[in-house]
């Protein structure tokens, strides 16, 4: 049984507080929200005042916000969306998207007749995207959009994407930014960042699977991914999961309210347990780069990281290996790949993902259990090399 | 505040033993199913074990259900999913469909590039497709997809989709019902209808808002509505809702544990209901059809259906107006549209839909409402217009 999770960029518990305000939501006030009694009409103000807490959380206004089931739906919903919305042109994203960013912008170039042009930024070793040539590519491709991710999920690296979307807007480019894995690990700002849509979801901090958002900037030119019956001024058709919403918004008020504390105590876990696992020989991916507070993500040389994430999880630790980090069908690290990581070192990768319930004394544990599983492994390696 | 729950075609209230199936989900086994971890694969098993139960309810195998986010998403897959999966050509849609598969259906005529052309079956004055025409029309337009709802959501009246299943099985046409509303409240089996794909909603069985699914033939050309990781076979990506998958699961066998006892207890309740409704002459639409044990859409004449559905709100009733049946924008209802109802009739249709708690007593209170509430109405009006 998983006694210490460090699993926090794949999905988090929900908040004992969150999931108290969904509860009301199954057996009492279970309205569809579009009825016009008293149970629909008790569903839809549940629904207006999550649409406010999760506005207010990111200097938004409750009208930007659409509701999708989630980050995947909504980073689906910009790209498609835009593309049903426009003439087929060029589109930008960086090499490291998630896959949800990444196979959607794929798909627009493979459609039925007119397509579209897909070119991808680059990333330096630290896993940070050079703004320089994003600035290029923008003024060269003048592309109708561009998604470049705020954190990402493997490393934590932050991108400059308010340089990126400055760039953007010299060129009448539309700016996305996926913010599901900065989004109460750092602060996040829609306005301060310029952008004209940004990805949030309520699994990663302490609310519920089935509730994100995509926010707006009105002006966006956008078709709805899921058509019907109008919900969400028209974007986003079907019955609204209000449970789940109510605790997307409850999930945002408790992550304002603890961002400063949560990030200075995971940044302390985190550097001491970088600490210990550099003591091991270990590479930390993206060392140098500006990153969230709680992502670690490194390599122990010759310790496969499948492997070990299997042995860990056997001593009661949870943590992901870079293979199995954003997709249902792991493979390898796309992301390691856009930073050159040599494939030997790639395939070794496992990520720990810190949250502010983690403590000093799980990550000295989980120190020490790591050295133990590499005694072990290296040993079993000498005596297959005898 | 609501004390009698007429609106069980909108939503219900999630089953006791459902969320109980559901709660140890979100706090204990809240894993991504994606990780590799005990936590992770709990939640797999977990989803594993729903996606037997769906199948099972309905007659089709696991590997034939992708789970979805709500209903209108599996219907917006289905026909979006097969539409990037063909070149344009024609579809069919009855006219009644549910706004998620109508507008989406619209949506493919107006594409860049190359258009879809969509044909629309017409139906009866008791709400019925006409096969002949639907055979005939698939002959002659040979569609690339056919879309018949086994049980409409207002009139709750059935449509014999095996027939129009066998004329597009001649024609090659895949061929796809709207099964939210049938499910749960008649026998509803996947292979015996014939058809290619199915869409089901939890929320309509006592389970939770957020789950979904579309059943699908293995042969079915379909591309993903939301691309990403990869989740549910490559067809429907995004972090799974473990939750809401699970309450789906229990809800499933909940429905069909008391199907024949539901179903029997519905349908007297609801012919004591119209009994009452006839005798005080009120219209009821699709009266002689096959219909949904459970459904019951009247028109009082001259009592407008938003206003007797707001009175009725304050004396502890829900139920639904025709014009709200199916949209978050109310206008008015095109299933009575369809039906040639005249509209000052039309406007004056409200929905009772009963579930398998109500009781005989409160259908003797509604009724008892209705008539104060007529002669309350019918006053007014006469001192209007003196």
């Amino acid at each position: 049984m998983t006694q210490v999770y460090f699993d926090h960029n794949a999905t988090t518990k929900v908040d004992d507080a969150v999931l108290a305000a969904m509860l009301p939501y199954f057996r009492e006030h279970y309205g569809n929200a579009s009825s016009s009694h008293s149970l629909g009409l008790a569903a839809r103000r549940a629904i207006d005042q999550a649409r406010e807490q999760v506005a207010q959380a990111v200097g938004a206004r409750p009208a930007q916000v659409i509701f999708t089931s989630g980050g995947s739906e909504a980073n689906n919903l910009f790209i498609r969306g835009v593309a049903d919305s426009l003439k087929p042109s060029a589109l930008i994203v960086s090499a490291i998207e998630h896959p949800c960013v990444m196979r959607t912008a794929q798909a627009l170039t493979r459609k039925n007749g007119e397509k579209w042009q897909l070119h991808y930024l680059s990333v330096d070793a630290a896993g940070q995207v050079n703004t320089d040539e994003a600035t290029e590519m923008l003024v060269a491709e003048k592309p109708a959009m561009v998604s470049v991710m705020l954190a990402n999920n493997e490393t934590g690296v932050i991108q400059d994407v308010t340089s990126i979307a400055e760039a953007a807007k010299t060129q009448g480019t539309w700016m996305h930014t996926d913010a599901v894995q900065a989004f109460g690990k750092v602060p996040v700002n829609f306005d301060e960042l310029g952008i004209h849509a940004m990805t949030l979801s309520a699994h990663k901090i302490y609310g519920p699977k089935g509730a994100a958002a995509l926010i707006i900037d009105e002006r966006l030119p956008l078709k709805p991914l899921i058509y019907g019956g109008g919900h969400e001024d028209g974007l986003r058709s079907g019955t609204e999961n209000v449970p789940a919403i109510v605790g997307f918004g409850a999930a945002c008020e408790l992550a304002i309210s603890r961002l400063t504390e949560s990030m200075a105590h995971t940044v302390k876990l985190r550097d001491h347990l970088e600490h210990g696992l550099l003591a091991m020989g270990a590479t930390v991916f993206g060392l140098d780069a500006s990153r969230l507070p709680n992502t670690c993500y490194f390599a122990l040389p010759d310790i496969e990281g499948d492997t070990l994430v299997v042995r860990l999880d056997k001593r009661g630790f949870a943590v992901a290996s870079g293979a199995a980090c954003s997709s249902a069908v792991p493979g390898k690290s796309h992301v390691l790949e856009a930073m050159n990581v040599p494939t030997i070192l790639a395939r070794c990768a496992v990520r720990a993902s810190l949250g502010p319930d983690n403590t000093i004394e799980e990550v000295d544990a989980f120190l020490s259990a790591i050295r133990h599983i590499a005694d072990e492994l290296r040993k079993m390696s000498v005596l297959l090399n005898v």
